[in-house]
């Protein structure tokens, strides 16, 4: 049964057009070759440089090639270490949890246990859920609605967005959808629903093993939870047995102006899960911490071949040691973020139906008529600034500088954005 | 709601066992710690030297460290080009794709679609099982007894193991199972089940979107399928409109003799999984093969924040171009392949009840008592020889060298392991 | 492999311990034996005579054998005539048809079309459900808090109470739960979540194939929809094209004062599932009736043994033509429920947090300490009166008399139940 | 809301066309109106006598308005005795629990629980398999390849036909099928697909709560199990602990030659589904039997408005009593059997590719042209004999006299249906 296949003959055609699938999508906004990157800085095969104020979509915290992390990494490479160990011990996986352990949990009063699946966000959410239905034996859980954790089954099925949803193909299963802070306008109590629902026999939905949450839901809208809710929230599942997982893929190490998005709310989840800026340098690399008591795996039970990669270790050890052995790296992110929300805030007030969005570096405008941010962005990019949408209508223009980027820089963008807005509503107009 | 965690002081102790999650399992039957590798052999922070047989579950075909990748790598990193891209444009994407084409795609005639989802195997499975529903519009898939495709619930639902399964801690939907070639030790026709029940509008088992298999397998017991049980799964597929999946993450990347595991079956799979050592140097890769009439992605419909992984494009097109620009390598894989057969069965001769498993690089040995192989695999691990047991009971050894290895590594070894064997059978006679 | 098992000699035993299954509940609150029944009237075997204001859960609208009911029934089946006939053509079931067209859909403006399930109500909810599925290519369906819609596994999917929905023993699928009337305390502006999540692309909630509603929930605890709540539902679902289902087992056929409990408010649902006492004797009969664009199923493709069941057909025809044929009946029963509210409220006005629930004949009281009904039920019977409690906790003394009781009868049974109460609350003072 | 249906007027036209869903199924065949009924006869309001070898798809095990049954309701109605009691106590009830022990249970060494369902087979089964769920604490249920159990979404998951299962709207779940005997056509031993995966940890089935088997498929295609195969299977049950169903609906109440048709082959089932005959009058009327040790319901946790109905336990008591006070009537049921054999195999070994299928008198003609049943039974009823057709492809030709057939009668059947085929035959050539 040998099947033969035609191939086209493809020399010197675009082998993207030719042999990418295509699914996918950054390229199409932005249809130049880039090559090399600095700092907030890409430039193209053919030299032209672009501001990047989309950061690998919150993977690229510190800029593109910083210096610390990367002479970590080439100094490591050179002396033949291990790179690849799944989950032998090594010495740089020591180095890592040593670091993780003095610059972050301890200086917060944070006792998890740290777990290394896959090296991808999606990874660490579905080991989170596993975990969690173990925990509880429960198999349920709640999660929000325009929330995004992944792409894999488990993930998806606690994701809003509805085209990705279809993509699985089947039907979704064990998650239930509750509003977001602010969903509906502040026409409902917070949790009212939650809580009546969770005490009633009679309710038709069973107690959920857990809640998984983005403090900041960075695909779906930039809405940002107040931290009264979310204290809100940890108090309820703490009433109720509910396990608490905050997603801070995207919100974490440091995007919000401290190293995990739920310091400034004060709450203690369950578990948290890591990945994009762990490693610092745009390496795959995630982690999903525990708390002491839910760390009740059988060895191997969840596994991956690429859960111990050790260059993520190093550059990881090299960011926390770099940026996180005390707030002075967060306080400048949370004075850049002041900087930000002021410049989109100006903006905003000159765009009727217009609003800021998001908190810390990861922010935004949303826009009522939903064409308008990615024409917006688009006009953006023709200006050499590199900012995506957000939203499920794409409704939100979405500004993620690196966390590095000066106030200058941040101006700069900012400029740009503003006569981008300007030249979609000239046309609009 | 602020909780207080008491957080032990841990300075001095180990921070493995204080703060890594129980789940870490290599590392229990090697409890040492590594720091250094090339070739193959590892070696620990305290200098000791390991055969590595084991090769990163399959991860590193081409030994820690080639010179040919890790320089590349180097460069690259050298010269501040982009690590991450997710799915824009890069110079080295381009490079890997024209490489992929010209080393692998054109000289076998296959014409596939690459897609680059997450850079794991799992992502690269969960990723072909949504394109295969969504392009039948079906949603059961198929596979065999003792498959292992992956933790993340999608991969997870078509995976055999028990205890895997149960650690999802739902259902897993949407799979059935069917026997592997051999399952029912030759008392039943190939796929006289398969065969009748998708014919049968009566028989409760919906024609399903596809098959997915392993030619070997890996985690499952090294049970390979004939390549004439594989012809007539292909051909039944095809006379069904069942698309035909080859997982191809263990077995493929040469470790079977060629560059994909199927190849020596003369069959063309639908789609095709590739993870593990398509890199060469253990970063995190994947890709997943589509035959161009199934790339009917919306574009971001499946996504991933690493599946632009520039430094993986980079290490993979410097082992395509280092061993597959011709069939050099592979026929030196066959012939290490016939060395390591001959070897195992001259151990096996002497072992009542035991058997040579699997083909090429990817073979081991089975015993009757479950309890041996892991006995063996310890008292190898004792004589530095890293091996692994594999099969739902753990009842094979299994040695997977890299495919760089020389005949006298290989020998030196299978001597190990023989002496092991020996020590084993000694204590329990 | 012939087991043996040993039989006790129960000769002379009560065989309903020994042979029944211990899920028999009633006769475990009501423990005696009836054999005779009358209008309003059960007599036990040792003639002892209870009021009986359970009236069959709702199966005996018409009381006991009722005359007009039975002679039919008797003249039927003295006659020889078809008694079984699944779906064939009868003589009967055109008489049925007839009678229902011209009593219940012509002077109503309805124009459903009629089918014929399973002769239960799980049956109708069932077809229900699997038409709405099949109509709108749609697979979730929307039901509130503490319904109650049968027990096989469909309708148990969009059952409320736990302890009901644990007893499937395995997940339960494709239903999602909304507050009922008032089920969060006004707190919430009535549908704002369902509307809200049905319009917005990344709720993580897809579009629904149908909500199914009861307008009075019978066994949740007899709260009862008010009309603009209903008109607000139907109009949203049409707005959707989401497809309203009204469960009128247990409130259609008169209980709330006309034939269709939604009458009231002014709605027509897209189906409407009827059953309990359509036959008007206590006969097993069902029907599903479907809006005519909504009837597309195959020949046999949901089917049932005992969809044919001439006997039902023929009370169902004489009741029909004895009560339905103008509006004097449900005057009468809209007069008695104002007697029932009334003499309900004189009760609850001596026992705080005590509370009238429902509507027409199908009332009760709440008691804020949910132990208080069950007591009050059990001093009920031993005043020779059966009424039953609702809800989640088994909150509420529901009182169901049958539609043809007399003012003096009721009165006396509301008289037994202000004793009972009194009663209780005296042992508890 | 208040939408206003147009209504046809359909004074004078067909109201089974007007009113009817088009679901209606066994019309179509014979459209015809029945009115009266006796014995093997079927009468229409024309007058025209049709000899009815359907016998209600199993009902109707003795006939229409067998004379016993028949007196035995009336007096019961006339006296006003109770009709409808749900699980109350009645004296009814304990009739039937006496005449079930003493003329079925005690006979036959058999110690089951009864427990009443809904009056459906469908009710019966899906009880079965909750608690078969709730006893082992496992999920799936293995059935047959072209089983019938029902048409409610429990049943639904274990039956084969595709058609019925499309018609669910929904994925089916916990399900899985095995090959019912000789599906394979011998190339398989029995059984060693289950026996090898229920033993294996890595077969990704796991170990089932229950198998549920027809030991004849009645709706399948009226394929007969060997006993020695339903041997092997309780055996492998045993084993293994999986609780062994057998789904008696159809089979059941004496058809096959014994009031259970498991009897044969010496098996005792864990739990029994009887439906269709057991009232034996045709009224709605199920039991699940279950060992002493399953019955491990909570009061209430199944229940159903129609699970007490007194008229079918009058008429099946009368019909245990009439039919199964000793083994007279069995003999003569394996007696008619044996001449429906025959003469079915005579007219089988005219026709090259047909062939007997059944057993006792639940039994039939399969022909390799799926056409020629259908033809067959349309020209038998052209010369009013009632036979339907059975099989996923409607290709047997069912023949289903009343239990109480008398020999001429049953010749008279045989001698249409012979004429029938060589009708077709004639005109196919």
């Amino acid at each position: 049964m040998t099947d033969t296949m035609t191939i086209p003959d493809t020399t010197g055609t675009d082998v993207f057009e030719d042999r990418e699938s295509v699914v996918r999508s950054y390229c199409r906004n932005w249809p130049v070759v880039f090559d090399r990157a600095s700092g907030a800085e890409q430039v193209t095969e053919d030299g032209d440089r672009y501001l990047d104020f989309f950061s690998g979509a919150g993977a690229l915290n510190y800029g593109h090639n910083h210096p610390a992390l990367k002479t970590a990494l080439l100094d490591y490479l050179s002396e033949d270490r291990v790179v690849h160990s799944l989950d032998m011990f090594t010495v740089a996986k020591r180095d890592f949890l040593r670091a993780f352990e003095e610059t972050v949990l301890r200086p917060r009063g944070l006792d998890y246990r740290v777990q290394l699946p896959g090296p991808t966000g999606t990874n660490a959410v579905e080991t989170a859920l596993k975990i969690a239905r173990k925990a509880t034996g429960r198999t349920d859980v709640v999660s929000f609605t325009n929330a995004f954790h992944g792409m894999t089954l488990g993930s998806l099925a606690v994701t809003g967005n509805s085209m990705k949803r279809a993509g699985a193909g089947t039907p979704l299963y064990h998650s239930s959808t509750a509003p977001y802070d602010d969903y509906l306008d502040g026409s409902t109590p917070d949790f009212a629903w939650l809580e009546r629902v969770w005490a009633d026999g009679g309710s038709g939905l069973a107690l959920p093993a857990a809640v998984i949450v983005e403090t900041v839901q960075g695909e779906g809208g930039l809405n940002a939870a107040r931290p009264e809710w979310l204290r809100a929230l940890a108090d309820l599942c703490a009433r109720f047995g509910v396990l608490l997982i905050v997603d801070d893929v995207q919100a974490g190490c440091g995007r919000t102006g401290r190293f995990f998005s739920f310091e400034e709310a004060g709450i203690v989840p369950d578990i948290v899960c890591l990945s994009k800026s762990l490693s610092g340098l745009g390496l795959p690399f995630s982690v999903t911490l525990l708390k002491p008591e839910l760390d009740l795996w059988e060895p191997g039970e969840h596994n991956g071949t690429f859960r111990g990669f050790n260059p993520a270790f190093v550059t990881a050890t090299a960011a926390l040691r770099e940026f996180w052995s005390d707030d002075t790296f967060a306080a400048q992110v949370r004075e850049r973020g002041a900087q930000l929300r002021t410049g989109l805030e100006q903006i905003s007030a000159r765009v009727p139906g217009s609003a800021y969005r998001g908190r810390g570096l990861l922010a935004g405008l949303r826009f009522e008529d939903p064409t308008l941010a990615g024409r917006v962005a688009t006009e953006a990019f023709d200006q050499h600034l590199l900012v995506e949408t957000s939203g499920a209508d794409s409704e939100v223009v979405k500004v993620m500088p690196p966390l590095t980027v000066t106030a200058a820089e941040l101006q700069r963008g900012l400029d740009i954005l503003d006569r981008s807005v300007r030249s979609v509503l000239a046309v609009a107009a």
